[in-house]
């Protein structure tokens, strides 16, 4: 399966009708991760038809509501349903007490079927929080109203994949040899004559990279972080008319969003996070665009391979 | 306007793509009362179009996440709107805690645009909670997995109004003495001759009165309080199908419903919090029917006027 982003909600502040506050899911090498989670991304979870029981990593950028208000509500639902699987949450300092303060209030019994284990961020500087066999996650620490980190998850190169045909020509390569050719070494014969592995082989995949970035003021020092990313999530709350607001309140302007991208030489980039003051959401494209060519505006439900 | 109640979710447990969890507006004499606040009641406001300035009290049963996820998410969206006018919020102890908490972990300076003043409710006794010069409310003790009230919201009986025609046939009467008439004394001439009240008015409109009862297992002691009233809402997580599990969960049947509803002589009852394990509700409304015929199956969206 591609690696791909699903947006569940793009909007700023407060949650409307037709609109959701902040949350993502990133698929990547079939692990499920939540990126933020406002108010009623549960029901968003099931509405774009993702299983619940697939979560196993949380990361929660900011503690402001528009970021984190759907968590109890998912969590207990997690609950209801008998999860017995320890969930790994990476968020500031705050998030544990509040989580676990309504679940003592609500006597939740059942909160017991599962362990949380709260990772608390609190570094200025990017540094790695998850890694396994496929994956990595690094922090990009941003600039907002209140301690924030944005995420930058990254494929892990894979082993080489055989060239099947080309291993048969050799009878001398048994099925037990695979396993270093796949890593890269060439093949070495009783005679020590080599077979070289790159006749062997096939180059992997790309591993292929997502940031996150969001909320954040423009912050040119997280260019080197999300440097040649292939998607970038950056938040665009105001577009250029109202800079005076990306002052007040710690965002940024669309322009501001895509000469990150423009700097960073991320292949795409995705605009979200927009104030409820916009209705025609084009404008963030064109602004956009202005300086960086392949700009996306999110928008609930949109799914975008990375 | 009419009393009448609009269903904002009536689902158990977790919200669904198109069912939300339990919340209310009751809207009687003009006041605006808000009733539980499930995840997602913000949302559910704006799309029934109700104005987030005219609500100043909200009444929340019980400290189950389905009755108050919703709330922290409203609030901040108060504050963010600039509110000024003070919130009562009536509650079981411990939601004070934990929305305290979330403004603080926020950070939220908007927050002291207003006050939330919490009444702590704690008593197992029925008891006048709130009153003004029209509606008075009064809990419903119900026994439940965890502290637990109703809520019986009273219109208060209105003076008499005025029979401005039969009252122009009396010369003597002048505007001043409206005020003596309208509170229902009959008019003294000076000769001390009288001229009754009854002649002078018409009896004022009869009281309404709603009764919520969620979540609650059968229990007969609270006919004597909402008996007579005009709504009743009671839950009915499950159907006599099912009577296990409402002694398991301390909920209640349909019929079980319909009993209180019967017993206590009430005009109307609307069913609600239903189990996500049924599909067709017709079935709710059916085994209601056995007992007590005038049965409302809940919807969110559903207004039903006192």
């Amino acid at each position: 399966m591609n690696s791909s982003v699903t947006i569940l909600g793009c909007q700023s502040a407060t949650p409307r009708v037709n609109s959701h506050t902040t949350s993502q899911v990133l698929l990547m090498k079939n692990r499920h991760f939540l990126i933020d989670c406002g108010e009623g991304t549960q029901v968003q979870l099931r509405k774009y038809k993702f299983s619940f029981a697939k979560f196993n990593h949380i990361f929660i950028s900011h503690l402001h509501g528009d970021h984190f208000f759907g968590l109890i509500g998912l969590l207990s639902t997690f609950a209801l349903h008998g999860r017995e699987k320890t969930l790994h949450i990476y968020a500031p300092k705050g998030l544990e007490e509040v989580i676990n303060l309504q679940f003592e209030v609500t006597q939740s019994k059942s909160r017991a079927t599962f362990t949380i284990e709260f990772h608390e961020l609190s570094s200025a500087k990017s540094e790695l929080i998850f890694e396994d066999k496929k994956v990595e996650v690094y922090t990009i620490p941003l600039k907002h109203r209140i301690y924030t980190n944005g995420f930058l998850f990254k494929e892990k190169t894979e082993e080489r994949t055989l060239n099947i045909d080309a291993v048969r020509k050799y009878p001398e390569i048994e099925v037990c040899d695979y396993h270093n050719i796949k890593k890269g070494k060439d093949f070495v014969r009783e005679d020590s004559s080599i077979i070289e592995n790159s006749i062997l082989t096939f180059d992997p995949p790309k591993p292929k990279s997502y940031a996150f970035c969001s909320d954040t003021s423009y912050l040119p020092s997280i260019v080197e972080i999300v440097k040649n990313v292939d998607l970038l999530y950056h938040e665009s709350t105001f577009l250029e008319d109202r800079k005076d607001m990306t002052i007040k309140t710690g965002h940024s302007t669309a322009k501001e969003a895509a000469t990150i991208a423009k700097m960073a030489n991320a292949k795409k980039l995705i605009l979200g996070h927009f104030s409820s003051r916009y209705f025609n959401l084009d404008t963030f494209k064109s602004e956009a665009q202005e300086v960086f060519e392949n700009v996306i505006v999110a928008n609930d439900g949109l799914n975008v391979r990375l």
